[in-house]
């Protein structure tokens, strides 16, 4: 008999030091893993406007920086923004938010997240205090 | 017997009053709360090279004016763009269709869509006339 | 008797010329075609952290170019990036792979992608050497 499509849910909470990249791949690729799912796919939802995901290079911590400062350059704090109510970092996060995005799918093969050899999940902290922040995932297949 | 994943699909029809972000989230969440699918996900696709998905803060009017100025002064109007034939605003609305995407997805939990506390549902119209934009959705679950 | 929720996985190899847009909605296409899914989602994902996807014009030539343009402009390769172990090329490749993202949701209706008339689906090849690249594609439905 043919396996029957399931899904599993779960939230994950990442704590973060201020602004930065944390990975948190060997949580997740854990949490695949225990679901006992062969073929299927994974989605990851950031519940935040001013932190985001991205897959990136997980070797070099300086393409992390480098990253870090493009995303400082393209959006910086000074910029005369009509919004600055909660800080001056508050609006470069929601604008470095909108172009990194907060949702990504990853397909499960044999068991495993489709990642190539370089590929990490990040979580991207774009405020200055720590905060904790929650990413949804869901998981499909059989 | 467990319930069995099922799936709905439907599109919705953005009517839009030329530059700016339009928030349809209650659209959404209507037809999720309709289709009585309790733990799934959600997929919203936007069918158009001028037009894309957001999801970003919806209580503050300015931090929208502040996206779009960010956008604006990011992919200007005169830029000295190879194709101008649709006019000076086509070529700074398929840039930044291309930076902000227009696929996303959203978790479903208890029956409602895992946004955050500050997360709403945009479409961004990149052209300066109104349009009719379509956005389709796909809903999995049980 | 309803027809069951199914699911089909493949890997696409794109080989690209460098730098640049590479279109391969037909091979999709053709794919989802051939799976016999009416309904259901496609979702794709690129191995890689110097090559990204794209939904854009199909139309225009001189769109693409455009597109390119931009993004030399905004991560150009000479801008004192901490990052220059693999050549000049790389950390630009690593930016704009950010900009535009890896992952990629496209709902398929009436046994076909429910792409716009104008869109089209582009794995973007961000370094200056060919290489071959890989595109996860994940199909559910039924």
């Amino acid at each position: 008999m043919a396996p029957t499509m399931q899904q599993a849910q779960t939230t994950f909470t990442i704590p973060t030091r201020g602004l930065g990249l944390h990975e948190f791949t060997a949580h997740v690729a854990r949490w695949v893993a225990a679901s006992g799912i062969e073929t299927g796919l994974l989605t990851l939802f950031c519940r935040h406007t001013s932190a985001s995901l991205l897959v990136n290079e997980n070797a070099a911590p300086a393409v992390q920086r480098d990253l870090l400062r493009w995303l400082d350059r393209a959006a910086p704090e000074s910029a005369g923004y009509e919004h600055d109510d909660e800080g001056p970092d508050d609006m470069p996060a929601h604008i470095r938010t909108m172009l990194t995005g907060v949702s990504l799918a990853v397909p499960v093969a044999d068991g495993r997240l489709a990642l190539g050899t370089w590929q990490g999940l990040y979580l991207a902290e774009h405020r200055r205090a720590p905060h904790r922040r929650q990413v949804v995932a869901h998981l499909l297949g059989e």
